[in-house]
């Protein structure tokens, strides 16, 4: 019943920048729906399982989004790291990262559908009620629309910063 | 970082009496939903996880639900299977399964508020875009206000019984 399949669980786990604060800032509640996914689903079996790292970048409204290539981008320091950790025997788990550019939503929806995981990790914000009203459709649209099963982790409230401009 | 925590990862499992056929009958969904979670998160970490199985029950709308506690439920018979699953050492994940009556939502969001698990694991039915309006509500409002992350497996399609009233 519960034996090893062959091939690991493939998780992909969403991270987008900071809503407020813009690209190529991270979004905090990004890296907390990592850290839960390692700390309560991976645990320690690491051969069990897949990571696959989907950064997605929202382009500036203007258009102009030239200056962010000549640095290079936090977005891609990310990668880095996450390949880092992959990378590092003492984490072991296989994994994969890249970057598409778009609609958080849209684009999340269609790598679903291309690489097909197991399950999606979205990070939400873990606001009050008054706020659900303006943010959370990322993961809401997701859940509904995305090809297999997906779990949003919200962050307590907590971890989230008194300064929006710091999330 | 990948490290095994002390404590195994709580897992609350809701089941629910298929809704058209009407309790004592279980929807097939919500077995998918069981089996999901063993195949893709468990998997050979038995020991890293607890299950916790809700079965809830709900009340005939008439209020006359007398008749179903003079027969041994199916859902008594569905925990003792969960529960043998559970002592059998080929499985050999830790669990409780229990039973509530009441509105499926309410019922599981309060659980999850009692037990705290660290996450919460649902069916839902795979349908098209036309039946999703009339499905699909306990697990949304679970993921929008259960105090834990929650996935909703969904069911292929080709699972779902041609006969809505075997569902």
């Amino acid at each position: 019943m519960a034996a090893e399949s062959a091939d690991p669980t493939r998780i992909l786990v969403a991270v987008n920048q900071s809503t407020i604060k813009g690209y190529p800032h991270a979004s905090i509640s990004r890296s907390g729906a990592f850290e839960w996914t390692v700390k309560k689903i991976i645990r320690s079996n690491t051969s069990g399982f897949k990571l696959l790292f989907l950064h997605v970048q929202v382009p500036d409204e203007d258009g102009f989004d030239d200056m962010d290539s000549i640095y290079a981008s936090p977005a891609d320091f990310m990668i880095m790291k996450h390949r880092d950790r992959i990378k590092d025997s003492s984490f072991g788990v296989a994994g994969e990262a890249w970057v598409k550019k778009g609609d958080p939503k849209e684009i999340i929806c269609h790598e679903v559908k291309r690489v097909q995981p197991d399950f999606l990790v979205l990070g939400s914000r873990g606001l009050g009620p008054f706020q659900k009203v303006f943010v959370g459709t990322v993961s809401e649209f997701c859940a509904k629309h995305a090809d297999c099963p997906v779990i949003a982790i919200k962050r307590n409230v907590a971890e989230t910063p008194q300064d929006p401009v710091e999330d």
